[in-house]
């Protein structure tokens, strides 16, 4: 029995669309074996407990690169990541279940050769990336290759994550975006995030939220989330370095460098609709690993 | 008699359009001192040895700013930064000339309202950042307002300058450049620009030429500029790191890490039209500095 812990991500970072990502300290734990035969999965909704689960098709996707014949699986959920809230919770799946699977292969694959397969499965990079690599992570596609780099962030950032009751799919939040936009927002997306990079790398936290400023997702998604424009103005007035949309929503993701902000926010957003839960969270440096017991 | 030294800069620096820049150790030298009545400048073409010289309308911009009444100037140039090449020649008069306008008047502004007022005479703050800080730096505007910050590059980064001997103006650079582009577009230089950072910072030499491509400003330059792609292809043969249009062009930048390139680029460009010259060079980690004598 293997144990694989998979953090949570949190990709976009304002107007990083597309490339940034950042592994945190959530996790969900698969508890993953070859079995004799057939296929048994606990720990989820019986919808899922299935072929179709995405952990299990992410193992029989690397079993298929690596040529291994696999007999039965058996995989045990712990889900501590809130499904289809912009927090990879299916890039959890996905790397886990291809790691998992590489470790009973004899662990064929490379790191890098895990992550072109995570973002064959997912379709972008962004969150695959730093959920396998650990920190802060920039990661393109290009010509079917994927490059990536880990970006160096200074330290004492904090982040906290606020979290509705409610799911927005990727799909529906990739409906919104536009085909074209006007040429000044793509250059304005491109001054922030160089920004942002270098303030994070030399922990120049007052430059931070001028860097988190987005033009390319954030003003088209944020009408899908009941009450998005108030709380990230009101993070910006309880003095959060910065604040984004987590992925492609519904969480919200304020950097901070206190502890009194959770507070602070908590008491705001249980006075609105949907049961906004405040999470405290930091920088998961190591990402997947893999417990053999 | 004050003597103001002040690098060129190389602004863009591929998907960077309109906020990256570094300073480069190539100068215009300007000496400068008040004396008791009149305008005398030496060491420029006599259409510019007059009161709507750069440097002089930079000078009074200074003293109006700090509320210093001058008396007479007088400015011996000496130029080594070519004219509208794109590597920061306007930048350097405007610098030099606040700087030591400031100087003159008693050191009154500090290197950030330096900044501001560079800004607001060049009207961007790309070349006049570096020009001023040195180093990489990133720099926007918001609201009225200049943010920047200096950019981590790994040691051992080079640069190649081909400058051929045409002018081509910012305006007429500008002039090309579309009011609307593809969403595609756009993400695709974010991704590019965090790349580029992330590997200028940690030093992934291999990383950079994919972080270099750009799809905002070159493409649509690149016409300007007779053998533009012929460069540009011969640079990544001959191993460059990265190549791009130097500012708004028409010179050519590439960055490496050997001494070879140069020698095999200048072979090259010298069967090519328009007498295209090329320059090493490096760095200038300090930014204008003035020696009083």
């Amino acid at each position: 029995m293997m144990k694989v812990i998979v953090p949570a991500t949190t990709a976009n970072v304002g107007p990083g669309f597309d490339c940034l990502g950042i592994a945190l300290n959530l996790y969900n734990t698969f508890y993953i074996e070859e079995i004799e035969e057939g296929l048994i999965i606990e720990g989820c909704e019986e919808t899922y407990a299935n072929e179709n689960n995405l952990i299990y098709r992410s193992m029989k996707k690397c079993f298929e690169k690596v040529g291994y014949d696999h007999k039965g699986i058996k995989i045990k959920i712990e889900n501590d990541i809130p499904i289809s809230r912009g927090l990879g919770s299916s890039a959890s799946c996905i790397v886990g279940g291809i790691v998992a699977a590489n470790e009973i292969a004899g662990g064929i694959l490379s790191k890098k050769e895990l992550l072109d397969l995570a973002t064959e499965i997912e379709g972008h990079p962004d969150n695959v990336a730093p959920c396998i690599f650990g920190g802060m992570t920039v990661a393109i596609s290009q010509d079917q290759e994927i490059y990536y780099s880990q970006i160096k962030v200074s330290e004492g950032l904090k982040f906290c994550a606020m979290i509705p009751n409610f799911r927005l799919s990727t799909e529906r939040a990739r409906g919104v975006l536009p085909k074209k936009i006007d040429y000044k927002d793509g250059i304005f997306n491109v001054g922030r995030v160089s920004l942002l990079l270098s303030a994070l790398a030399n922990g120049e936290w007052d430059l931070v939220k001028h860097g988190c400023k987005d033009r390319l997702h954030q003003p088209y998604r944020g009408g899908l989330i009941e009450n998005f424009d108030h709380i990230i103005e009101k993070c910006e007035q309880l003095n959060s370095i910065g604040v984004f949309l987590s992925g492609a929503g519904p969480t919200i993701m304020a950097m901070v460098n206190d502890d009194q902000f959770a507070d602070d926010i908590s008491e705001y957003v249980s006075g609105l609709k949907n049961r906004w839960m405040v999470k405290k969270l930091n920088i998961d440096y190591d990402g997947v690993r893999v417990q053999k017991g």
